[in-house]
């Protein structure tokens, strides 16, 4: 079969023909029908020699058809259109008991790697995937425009709810960034919450797009935020600051913008860190990285989509046309997310 | 293999010998270190013809040693002492990806049926488990000690912990039914909330165990309970009542018991319901009837017992006595639980 | 002044000259800019001699302007436009002290009665208010489509926001009765949560006035509508079921719809109890009937207003009118809520 | 009156005589039955000229008898034990309407401060409090053993409540500093919780007083606790670590300790921050500083000392040691709290 691989480290990401994989016990085949690209394959190749082994296909966003069940694998039928679930842990600790796989605190011990962040990933024909838990029904959703639900849609999905009490109506959410991840938080906090939603960006075609997905305000990213947002909210400050960049600068935008007894979450792999505690951030308010999201929060995300809540803004690719599909998202210039149909 | 079974409605429950079963596909077979008896297994045998498929191996209360694998079947080692999870849902509805398997809404249709519901139960030698979600790991845990935890235990841990939120610092909880539920509640309460806990029951002798196990008040279980209650609560009522009973005397007590905006948790099958409503229960109050609890709770409760927090206490009985063990539960003369060590 | 009472048991309500109130020590007078009419006020009318002292000042739903102070009242100034907080309580205990004076055990105890419930009420063109903390800011909302928000808005509310932890994307919500409460707490569903609405009438042109308000589905009333939701939700049922007639016939329709581990609301004043328990709800299914809301909850009610997101259906009448709206209220001929402007 | 001022920047505190103040308005007199000194008083006294009106009366742990009513003041009588909630805030706020006066953002904007932190403070014979709604009865309570419970009690408790979440049985809870706070927050995890709680101190005394007060485990406070606890968490880390010296090196502890998706709880003002976000903390880590806690928290507190579930170590001193007391205190020589009785 054909895969988008990362052969080695410095190296361009390769559409290369490997052996398609066959399923163990327990372990489940898809025929891929979408896969999604992330800033965060770009981190994944930025790191040093020995991270992961290599060459590894990418590809951490799939959606697929059901091809091939190994011996033992039940609960889904050949033919079943699906999504994966990739935040994949132990499966019996107390996170992931609760399907917050994603906080698993064993699963780096032992070795569990998800698609496309050490396992063979989704931009390829086929995927392994190791268990039916990691799978969700996808129904009758379109797979190109739902792939980049289970990250771009599930990840602020989770931000957002671990947040909800912090968010009664009255309250201001301020998203930074209005990328893949930022443009889909607008969506989900209109969804679901009755704040007021601010988004700013330094590109006025994304606080464009920030308008157009439901954002009340959409401003400037630069310290004349910080003011508007204390002026917009009576001096109070935003409730929720939801960082899709995780730069300095921005963090210091997040730091200085949250009330009292707010939130800052720290979404975007932007480098940056923010220094919490008094005299720094506010009373009460606290600072976490959330990461991805639960088994049950990406079912939501789908009903949110299905009942045409939410939706990612896509560009489509062919596998062949995935090598340039990075180029362009390094360069800023995907409008939404880059999906490739093998 | 022997087994303790009920084999047609009406009819006591047997000693017998039947074949040692095979695990199947993803499949576990423990080796049945210990299994308890409990009340709801005289419910079961109360049902009319039909409502499950007879002879039926009974106990629902199972933890036991890894001794085979089914084909597929990872993350357990043959040797591993394990607990079984009993409340099996479907595995991947939107309950189920919480761990929240007691209420999976398909498991039903599906004909899915746990243990000693329906399946074959834990008065046996050898106990098919259907899947490695539904094992924890028991550890150094005594196996007598530790078995009803399962259900004695987790039943009350999740109605408590559901009302966490209703039992802050300065509350008060009322269990009504000091039997084998009962007195584990009043353990689990006394371990996790700073709740005063008035425990009541018509016999005395059980008011003396629940002094034994940490109750600040045991009261008899009458008229009089109401307006104890209330006295000691400044008039404003518990705001958490855990009703192990269930018959309409004990129903009609957590009711005159409960506070405003409080809970009543209905965990015995007495046979009873409450009129739930203005002018009957007080404004905010609610009423319900949880049904065993979750895989993390299961986690919980078992280190609860591991720190010395709780215990059940246990009456031991062999396979061949168990149909005699079931008898004194009907009398209602077992203190605590009963374990059957095969 | 002029005032709408309720002067005797059996009586209809009466436009009467009484003097003129002044505020006591810490009290406020409102010159009254608008009051609400509402069904429970005819449950009021409707109670044995002694249950109130008479005759009695209608109106527990009023805004207005801050007219004179007494002594030792400060936080609000004369010419402040405001909305009134009506669920009293004694401002010191612990339900008081979270703002839930709706559910304070001691109000009754110690006599305090609110406005139009036993204190004179705001179908007057002066109202007084015990204390400031019953004022909250209404700001340039227009008193006329903001008062029965005090109620009609805050009630539904409280049930709602008490209800969130069941009401993820994804879920479902019915909402019976879409009358005065009913048509807002729609709105409310939709503004706040991802759920899908379903609501219930026997009333064509209610259900119309439901889809107008963002109901997914408005359907009718009868036992027809539990197939309906069943069949809507895949066999699972509503999560949440906010009955706001509160009658045995819809009780029993919310007692049938409603999921496992679900709620059942019970807002409405019909006269019914709902059976809660093993073999009557499904399990884990809780029910109650919630009272009215709290301060904070009133501050968001206002907030989701101000933005746009609900609204209340209003019919304007005068103070001499008021016992004409009354009648029509009776015979269920308003549409959404009647409001009197003195 | 005599009263402990703390008259000019960098002055030592000084006993003085003041007139004795009169209630205005809405005011409280309270004749001073004890008041706690606490580390914060120090950290008041290094603030630069003009943080603060001079000279100031210190003390904001105060319990007293009501002694004198201003106008208007309502519901509490002379004679009444009652003690000082100190986090006042505006009362009409969202903040405030739930009672979390200590997150009011509109306090320091309207010049509100408590006594001893701007306004006059409990170290006095006499204290006016600004509203009824800031004093909580004490009742029976032992006025000594109990002012401390308003600031080391309610500000640990806080902290705690807010992390329940995070503590189910089975969890771990990390307590650095076994000082006036933390020897009282290792009390409540122990009542509240069923977390284990394992405490770091750089002094044997004070891991002597840890494992008293019910701490599991008490360690050296430096780098080989982290090991430590890395072990008896199974790798898992702390759910929960309070920080109550919140020094670089402490924080740098927690930062190590803390589990994925935990929490840091800074409470000591050791001049610390912590570098919050991706590859610094564990993903999902949650970093805040709280500040004090609720009215409804306050009650709580007051109700778990009446249980005897929790004490405050008390050394007791007249109001002429006071300043005495203040260099014990900076000297680390104070075992638990010190209280002064006028």
């Amino acid at each position: 079969m054909r895969a988008v691989q990362y052969r080695s480290v410095g190296s361009e990401p390769e559409v290369v023909e490997i052996p398609t994989p066959e399923p163990g016990p327990g372990q489940v085949r898809l025929k891929v029908t979408a896969a999604g690209l992330c800033h965060s394959d770009e981190f994944v190749m930025s790191l040093p020699e020995g991270s992961f082994p290599l060459p590894m296909t990418l590809g951490h966003e799939g959606v697929g058809v059901v091809d091939a069940l190994g011996p033992g694998a039940t609960g889904v039928s050949v033919g079943d259109s699906v999504a994966v679930y990739g935040a994949w842990g132990c499966g019996t600790c107390h996170a992931c008991a609760r399907g917050a796989e994603n906080y698993c605190p064993r699963a780096s011990a032992l070795g569990i790697q998800p698609p496309g962040l050490g396992a063979p990933g989704a931009l390829a024909e086929y995927l392994i995937v190791d268990d039916v838990r990691h799978l969700v029904p996808l129904g009758d959703l379109d797979p190109v425009a739902a792939v980049s639900l289970t990250d771009a849609g599930l990840t602020p999905y989770h931000a957002i709810v671990s947040s909800l009490g912090s968010l009664p109506a009255g309250s201001t959410a301020v998203v930074i960034g209005v990328g893949g991840l930022g443009h889909v938080a607008i969506q989900i906090l209109r969804a679901i919450t009755g704040a007021t939603v601010i988004a700013l960006d330094v590109d006025e075609e994304k606080q464009k797009l920030a308008r157009e997905v439901g954002a009340h305000r959409a401003l400037h990213s630069d310290d004349s935020a910080v003011a508007a947002i204390r002026q917009l909210t009576g001096g109070v400050g935003a409730q929720v600051v939801f960082d899709f960049v995780g730069a300095p600068p921005t963090l210091e935008i997040a730091r200085q913008s949250v009330a009292q007894a707010g939130r800052i979450e720290i979404v975007g792999i932007g480098g940056g860190t923010l220094a919490a505690g008094f005299f720094s951030t506010p009373m009460g308010a606290s600072v976490r990285a959330p990461y991805w999201g639960t088994r049950s929060e990406l079912l939501e995300v789908l009903e949110l989509a299905r009942s045409g809540a939410i939706h990612v803004e896509v560009e489509q690719y062919t596998l062949d046309e995935a090598p340039e599909a990075y180029r362009k998202l390094h360069e800023g210039t995907i409008r939404g997310r880059a999906v490739v149909v093998p």
